[in-house]
């Protein structure tokens, strides 16, 4: 019943469309935590060389997601009731990296934090918040 | 100086590659205010026929800076700060169409309101706020 | 079943402690929106002359839980699990208005909107989203 | 200019008059970082015998402006620009902790991020992120 990185990173390419446009990648998953990323891409660049807003967004949401589906497996249904993101600086042109933890497991809702990492020296350029509601 | 919505469309996809890839349409812009969409697409949907969150995030984040847009001219500086998203309901397979407010004009940050409205009835589907860094 | 101003207004009270430190008065309710209201008072002034932000979110939060108890009766239980506000301009030296309005009445959560207004002219000094989560 | 945690305490409850209501105290400051706490007392209590939303909030944001305080030295004029509470569980009948940190300390904003511990295993009963506008 317990997924790894790489099933984890097969179940949110199938459900989220957009996982597949940013290239979302599962790096490590264990019980409550994922580490993810957007590897560097022309494609997702805004001017001044960095990746957007909204790649931003898209790779924190699913990595949440993956946090979720490591603690609890196969979860489907399980859909982003909550997100507040907060830019903090502009990512370097390098990969995009996103450690979520999840802050409680409740029965109907699943509270994570996120904190979007840019760089080899990993500074962080966004911190996010969010919540899942679960399947009853 | 004043932008009209086929201006701030081509600025917008310009900017941000994200907006091309959602097929961003901007229908009307007034000052403060912003009338936008994603049309309905098929790979842009997640299991069970609803457009994925990130492209909901999209949307709200590229129709708010429309909004900014509407208002002040040219800003290409502006940087989304915050953004925060509650998801309400599943959109219908249509259009997803973003009406996004300018509520509060400041010299330093420009704070906005988008609903997210979908289908013929335009229900709401998500309540957005967020705001934008405007350069000195 | 469905409770009148006066009603709703004691319930908080006898609820919330901190409703009663900061006088708060019901208006005006119907299903699904509550007016209320902070009186103006110096004992809750920061320096500058405005009532202080945990006032204010103080007024919000109980003003939803107006609108909630408005919308269904009795629900004692009913717990705020979100609160986002952002603060746009300074209160003037007046009563603080609340105006809350439900958006989306789940079966387990209620999402809310409020908007405070200040002065005779009803500016907008903040807006605020927020959920409850309802009793199963 | 440093301060220590007995003048960030005695600047705030001049500054908010509700730090007072609630017994606002300063245990810990250095840069970057403060822990603060409300004694539980039985005034500040809702049905069910927990601290209540609005008292949790005002924590949250007095020991924010602890942290930056603790940061800056004396900034009177900063003030809360945005601030989301997720509330997890309910805190226990004792004691209210605040962890706050400063994540990033930007020229015009400071964004902070703020845990509310309860009870003697310090759980955590609430997450709190926020900015600050600090003055030009």
């Amino acid at each position: 019943m317990t997924l790894n990185a790489i099933e984890v990173e097969m179940l949110i390419r199938e459900g989220v469309p957009m996982a597949v446009d940013i290239d979302f990648r599962v790096d490590v998953v264990r019980d409550g935590f994922a580490r993810a990323r957007v590897p560097f891409a022309s494609h997702l660049v805004r001017p001044g060389g960095t990746l957007s807003g909204p790649v931003q967004m898209a790779l924190a949401d699913a990595s949440m997601y993956a946090a979720i589906l490591a603690s609890l497996g196969r979860v489907e249904m399980a859909v982003t009731s909550n997100l507040n993101i907060n830019f903090l600086q502009k990512p370097a042109a390098a990969d995009l990296v996103a450690e979520a933890v999840v802050l409680r497991m409740g029965r109907r809702l699943a509270f994570c934090e996120v904190r979007l990492l840019s760089g080899s020296d990993e500074k962080l350029v966004a911190h996010v918040t969010g919540s899942y509601a679960l399947p009853a």
